[in-house]
């Protein structure tokens, strides 16, 4: 039987694991965290994933998807709070279409224990990786809890190491790789709030909340435990930004002029709020993902993209599932299976970083910006009259179109729209 | 007086040197290589620069121009040599102007030589930096001769350490620090042609010659010891490439049809040709350029470019003047200095970047696309009839403007262009 490493019990890691042993491999997995299921996360950090079709489809391909289902929050839309206070609610789809609203740290938890479950899959946590030699698969490690240094080989690694991978740190400096790192001019805090006098979510539960500010926003995501998730996204420089709000009374001062609907329910949670770290957020693509038919980056470490899609999770499994299909297709021939994972998905890896980082600016200008919303008025529109007229949205979270196809569907939706569009101030002006 | 570190004697180390010394600092260099001066250079590589206008400047505003001067071959066009054997000429400038060619090398040993002339500048040689502290600007050198590791601190340290630069890649690991790495997918070899039987050179020398084939070609460059250096740039992979030319036999078969003028001349120095490694292009770029007030990087570490237009030098030596001045107009503060220095100049590289990239296609298609022919017809008219329009080329080659405004007047032409050429279409259409 093969002997696979995967360098990170992550998301994508754990998931991959349980694939490759349902493909007969053994497989041993190194992170350099402690077990999330033994420790009590005091991070004051909760992150949300959300999970969409795909997702759930790649999960449910090994059976994964049950345990997880029971974690979620499904979300059939967006609420926009405008600065007066004013709500607008978007639906995702017009049958109540749900993408799921899950904790990272459940839903790390939840797949771990599910890998463990197969005999051939072995975890060992506390372990960082600290060097690998690329031609022999041999992975060097530390002990982060005892300091001792250990080197183990398999016949192949595959790096689900996430977006500062070692791993791929010593691939870039392999002749011919190309990488790119970009980080984006904002970056985010979160703030927590917990259920409500009455024990429940202190706002409609089914519904991502969004307060657009054009150049800034703040975000809210329901958690299983009644609680909130807000992050506050900002520049990091500028008149409205991280720096200006170093203080609490520039922050009670921004909120109460442009969150005013919801700084009572702020106040009470930000007593860290200046400790915090700013959350960056970075876009990293690169190329090849495979060194020969020995080491193979996954996820992030090779596509990470910026959160605004909430795709993220579920490209990473969508990833393990078709990587596990160019294996079985080609038995034994690893460089080949590797090759033709990398083609296939290179080109829709990077049509979904750019979608992510265009919809960071369409979540911040969702409301405000006349233009974009009679353009959005258009196109739900012509949803409504025809129910083969799926947005961009729509096909990117509720089916399992390429990333590629539903771009290229986009851009001859939108020349529509444009045409419509101008046609209507062409009326408007005659009138 | 402050002490200052260079990392890198390379042609924009050397001469940065020169620059902060005129400006009143103490200047110590750190080289990995020997000192070119004592050895004798058997590595079969001779690599050519061309300086322009700006490159001149920048070495007049110091003095250094001269002796540089002597080491230079004129370059006043383009000979173009069609599969048939057919010469096309085509001038840089209606007025005789001149790029000029010259052996790295040569400049390299120039610019030390005239930069050890000055007494606050100490050049040590075969010490390669292994590692730098940021925040203390302490480098950690190994003495490739001895073994022997030394650490050294400065005031400031820069970083002139090229393209794979050790510094670079410290500050890669720093949060929001923008980088990308993207290669070429063409790679070239070099062949040396001596002088001839007569003892001179073996094609006008007094002009670069191209023979485009479209998706490769050969390029060649005189060189002061009346040899010529001819580069093979081909794609790595496919029908004709790198790949496809490993045996002798696929040589011989790609010079007698692609280039059968110069075959003969050719066949006798192909000695070596299998052995010799493909060089690769790589286009960097990365922000901020600077660590604090501590560290700076400078020429290639930050923006390396692919040769292609023949502008890496000329923008190194004019960032060693541009950063001069910055500093000498923000008399000890030098976090302002750096700031100003990267934010004016990084636009500029940005453009001359992908300038490089698009002359790399030009230089191929010079022959055989015949639309772009008849664009570049059109331009060399206008340039006739009107002094005041000037190419792309001669902006960037022929005069200091800033290459943002190269492109931006660029731009303007290229459309004139196009609608000239529709013009010609249609009459011809009508006629």
């Amino acid at each position: 039987m093969e002997n696979i490493i995967i360098v990170g019990a992550g998301l994508v890691g754990s998931l991959l694991s349980v694939y490759l042993a349902r493909a007969g491999f053994k497989v041993s997995v190194y992170e350099r965290n402690s077990d999330p299921r033994q420790i009590n996360m005091q991070s004051g950090r909760s992150i949300n994933i959300t999970l969409s079709e795909r997702g759930f489809k790649a999960l449910d391909a090994v059976g994964a998807a049950d345990v997880v289902r029971q974690l979620c929050i499904p979300v059939y839309g967006r609420i926009m709070h405008a600065q007066d206070g004013e709500l607008t609610y978007q639906p995702y789809g017009n049958n109540k279409e749900a993408i799921y609203s899950i904790g990272r740290e459940d839903l790390s938890k939840a797949l771990i224990s599910f890998a463990q479950k197969h005999e051939n899959i072995e975890f060992s946590f506390n372990q960082k990786c600290i060097d690998i030699d690329l031609p022999t698969a041999t992975l060097k490690l530390q002990n982060l809890k005892t300091g001792e240094i250990t080197q183990v080989q398999a016949d192949r690694i595959f790096a689900a190491d996430g977006a500062h991978s070692p791993v791929r740190h010593k691939m870039q400096r392999l002749k011919r790789f190309n990488y790119s790192q970009e980080y984006l001019e904002q970056g985010y805090k979160e703030i927590i709030i917990p259920p409500g006098d009455d024990g429940s979510w202190v706002f409609d539960k089914n519904a991502i909340h969004i307060w657009p500010r054009d150049n800034f926003m703040l975000i809210g995501f329901p958690n299983l435990d009644k609680s909130f998730t807000l992050s506050l996204h900002l520049p990091y420089e500028g008149e409205i930004s991280h720096d200006s709000t170093a203080s609490g009374d520039a922050v009670r001062n921004l909120f109460e002029t442009y969150f005013p609907d919801i700084w009572l329910l702020v106040e009470p949670n930000l007593t860290d709020y200046s400790h915090k770290p700013v959350e960056a957020m970075v876009t990293i693509k690169c190329f090849p993902w495979s060194y020969q038919d020995k080491v193979l980056l996954i996820g992030d470490s090779c596509h990470a993209i910026v959160p605004s899609y909430g795709q993220g999770a579920n490209a990473g499994f969508e990833n393990c599932q078709l990587l596990t299909k160019c294996i079985e297709q080609h038995p034994g021939d690893w460089q080949t299976a590797f090759r033709e994972y990398e083609t296939l998905r290179k080109p829709d890896m990077d049509v979904l970083a750019d979608l992510c980082l265009e919809h960071f600016t369409v979540l911040r200008k969702m409301v405000g910006d006349p233009k974009f919303l009679e353009r959005k008025k258009i196109e739900r529109k012509l949803q409504q009259m025809n129910s083969e007229f799926a947005s961009l949205y729509y096909n990117i979270s509720f089916t399992c179109m390429s990333y590629s196809e539903a771009l290229r569907i986009e851009r001859i939706h939108q020349e529509m729209i444009s045409q419509i569009a101008e046609n209507n101030i062409k009326r408007e002006v005659s009138v």
